[in-house]
């Protein structure tokens, strides 16, 4: 799949709410497919190292900002940490997760990351920052939450 | 004509490079008719009150910001000083002029004025700002400059 064109100055800059409310909950809901234009392709974020990432991404880069689904990669089957190394390295979280809001109530989570090289804890820390969405527990039904 | 539609998290965040280089200047030369996609109106922004302008964008106001093509209108017939008088009240220039550069070299200026309401120099100050584009003179062969 090829790189999206827009108009001179049209980039794709969506609020947290836009992310989790248009983009992060359809796509649980119907996949994307029909309703919405595919602008966020899916990547396994932790089969891939942050720097291969730019390649894999439908919109331009003017920003250096990416955006992609990704499944959670559990530790264990039945447990609920991520597993969140990948070969080069891995992503460690910065920060407090933050709610995200729609109108009153929290629709999200926002976790910020940053990623080592190397293995925990004599990781290399790098500039590479990622901000991971996720839907609140009770907005998400059925299926596995899927991460940006 | 009515609002342009966007889908959800696409924004028009031009950076001051693409609103000379792929708007002002496609403009003045073949009139932005059948090479662009039409998303900034022709306002005459003096014949207008600030509070009358964001109906008369072609974009979406999420982010409280409206663009707008302006003839100069000009102090007197001759002269180089621009009227910037409305009904109600004027804009004011503040700060400095600045250059707008495309690699090395400057392609256009943009000024940053403010609305006063009344006349001047008792107008009362308010939260509009405009942001003006020119081109620099040794691009703008032909014709009048337009701001936005």
């Amino acid at each position: 799949m090829g790189t999206f064109a827009l108009p001179p100055g049209f980039r794709f800059h969506p609020t947290d709410e836009e992310l989790i409310f248009n983009y992060l909950k359809v796509k649980l809901k119907n996949g994307l497919k029909a309703s919405e234009v595919e602008v966020i392709p899916d990547v396994d974020l932790y089969r891939c190292e942050p720097w291969d990432l730019p390649e894999k991404s439908f919109l331009p880069n003017t920003d250096m900002e990416w955006y992609f689904f990704s499944p959670r990669d559990r530790k264990y089957p039945n447990g609920s940490r991520t597993n969140r190394a990948t070969e080069a390295g891995y992503w460690k979280a910065t920060g407090r997760d933050r709610k995200v809001y729609s109108l009153a109530s929290t629709i999200g989570i926002k976790k910020t990351l940053v990623f080592y090289r190397g293995r925990a804890p004599q990781g290399e820390r790098t500039d590479w920052v990622m901000h991971e969405y996720r839907l609140e527990e009770n907005e998400c039904e059925a299926g596995p939450c899927l991460q940006m």
